[in-house]
């Protein structure tokens, strides 16, 4: 097949559909999603032997060992999935929510309504459990969803695939509200971002690379986010102790995931007193610390950080600390390097914490906490399909209420525009 | 100079100026519109000198009498201009609005609070109000502006931009907040369309060619109507002497904007006792109809309408006139050929009024009114900086709201991601 044609095929497919999933009732999209639940559950079995022919042609090509971590589908990681997508039966349908409304001196009744946003592409990498979640969350919003995996995990993503359009076939809803991109060409991509006419936004997950090479090619709006290189601040009006325990768990407790901290600053008054000890519970948790010259003649043996690595979203057991003279100096330094994902002041001191939380232009701002916050269920949001740098539409973790837009309704008895 | 670095540096003054204005008090911000309204006053005949520069050299290069019309400043627009600026000091400052909040079990404070965007860019054509409009919804809204306006207004544009600026110095802020471009070539657009590092959001006003262009180059998100092709749908259940008034209004009461209506949409059951007298009065108005076969039938000496016709954005006198079947047929018709801005149903009949505005998916759905009234003011929301025919971030008129994003500010006591 043609692989603009059989795009096409699909963009149009996505938009028809888009009109039936939009005002289906919330029992609806409900028995769906609890279908794909039981779905995944009982084809456990399928899951993991599709899984396993992904898994030994990444072998094949060398693929590396954290790859093949999150491509591998084990039973519980199924069991996670299907959890996953009971949650946001739980969720509340954010459809048709009168968000503002108000009627005007002429009589005009004036109502902003929330409504889909209509067709979604989710442009993904090798993580198969990204299917069925995405999914989930673009059918509980009322979106028809077009996905796009890794081309690792296209068996994995075909098994899941059929779960859900069996699921939306059982609750009487067109399949075609989710559809998988089965050819694993990149010009498919190429041809779904052109494809402005059908779809509403992209939201690519993965690399810089990836989103990079997504928004320079995409005519259709695009939300992301390149990297998390996030900072934690340690003030010289910092408690120590929970300074300590706030930057051990930002970046230690799962520093693969784009909340983690790339880079401690610290101020330089209490940097003698905090430094040894935390570098101490850094290393013996396995942390690398790349440090500034003040720093380095406080620590022995640790490296020293170039201007790179102030930039680099490590994504690994790897630290940056850097003393600074003041917070001024510290929030030019994360302006500087920083990618406006999540930052944190650790202060006892009030205008310090209320400048910090002004002037350090991120999505997500902490005093006192650590920064591995950001997400979906810890803000309090439900399940979350990214989180957004971007400052349009969305920022921060998005939910259910992002994969949304709203409408104008107006009500009339004959008003003329005079 | 040379353009790339020009455009550069103008984009990196306005990511500085961007801090700067931010966290400017409403107060100051309101004393700089007030200044701008002062100085667009009193230098009226400035304005007027320099205005006519660009209309001599308009008419030299043989431009169109439209296109005079919208470049000319007389002292009443002077005043409507100064005016504008006025009633935006009046609005309430959407900055700092604490838009949700909520404690989570752990106890972090988690509070999403409005923001300014950041930096804004607005390409527009030969309009040189738009060069005061747009500053000051920027201004007010906490956002630094760059603005490129068309270059037959490039004269007129710069004596703008003298008062902008020192109004701002006026009143103690960074006269950087707003900055023309004011080298005329298309290749500085280019420049722009990349300075992703810096700007925040591009809102392109004009024609769809340019905007198709903008949308193209840009790897900054866009937010932007293509057209208004504007329906309203008369159905069998109409009341059929509002259905006139609120026809013609649509049409006749100002042709050129984008939410004037460009097709009649008429149930069969009533096109034979609705269209006689309807076409008569708008052709008194000065209104040329282009009929389908059907209206063709009951209307003499009209146009046969083309297949091209129904997707025209005429903004000029001249009307589509379609005979349909089912509200079905009519709701598949703007579907089809509208462009999701304005459309009208025209009914007495609660089943259909209801399933219109489910079903049409438009920035702005009305029932039993003009759709003239898709507006900021009309909509009570104050003045726009343009409409918004996307889904995210904002559809239907976008006034000061939409000129703002959020942050979440999480504020806690030590508390660790288990």
């Amino acid at each position: 097949m043609n692989i603009e044609n059989y795009i096409d095929q699909i963009a149009k497919n996505a938009k028809s559909a888009s009109r039936v999933i939009a005002s289906a009732s919330t029992v609806t999209k409900n028995a769906a999603l609890n279908n794909i639940a039981d779905g995944i559950i009982s084809s456990a079995a399928t899951l993991i032997t599709e899984n396993e022919k992904d898994l030994m042609a990444a072998q094949k090509a060398g693929l590396s060992g954290a790859i093949l971590d999150r491509l591998r589908l084990t039973e519980g990681r199924i069991k996670g999935m299907a959890e996953g997508v009971r949650q946001i039966v739980n969720l509340a349908d954010p459809v048709g929510e009168l968000i503002q409304g108000n009627t005007r001196p002429n009589g005009l009744q004036i109502q902003k309504i929330r409504v889909p946003i209509g067709v979604v592409v989710i442009i993904y990498e090798s993580r198969p459990n990204v299917t069925a979640d995405a999914a989930a969350l673009c059918l509980k919003a009322g979106n028809a969803v077009i996905l796009r995996g890794g081309k690792e995990s296209i068996h994995s993503n075909i098994a899941i695939y059929r779960i859900l359009t069996s699921a939306l076939e059982k609750a009487g809803l067109d399949k075609r509200c989710i559809q998988l991109v089965e050819v694993i060409e990149r010009e498919a991509i190429d041809y779904l971002l052109k494809a402005d006419q059908y779809v509403d936004v992209v939201i690519p997950r993965g690399g810089e690379a990836l989103i990079r090479t997504v928004v320079e090619k995409s005519t259709i709006p695009v939300i992301k986010h390149y990297k998390g290189v996030c900072h934690t601040y340690v003030d010289e009006f910092a408690n120590l102790k929970m300074a300590e325990e706030i930057c051990l768990n930002a970046k230690v407790q799962r520093p693969a995931t784009c909340n983690a901290m790339e880079t401690m600053l610290v101020h330089e008054k209490i940097a003698p007193i905090l430094l040894p000890g935390i570098a101490k519970k850094l290393q013996d948790a396995g942390v690398e610390i790349r440090g500034c010259n003040q720093t380095c003649s406080i620590l022995d043996n640790i490296k020293q950080a170039t201007e790179d690595d102030y930039y680099n979203e490590y994504l690994d057991l790897i630290l940056n600390v850097k003393v600074v003279h003041t917070i001024d100096d510290a929030i030019t330094h994360i302006t500087k390097y920083g990618s406006n994902h999540s930052d944190a002041i650790v202060t006892d001191n009030f205008n310090n914490a209320m400048k910090f939380t002004r002037e350090v232009d991120s999505a997500a701002v902490y005093v006192n906490a650590s920064t591995r916050f950001t997400d979906g269920y810890e803000f309090g949001m439900g399940a979350e399909i990214g989180i957004s740098t971007d400052k349009l539409h969305a920022r921060g973790p998005m939910g259910l209420e992002e994969l949304t837009s709203y409408k104008f309704v107006v009500f009339g008895n004959g008003q003329l525009r005079k």
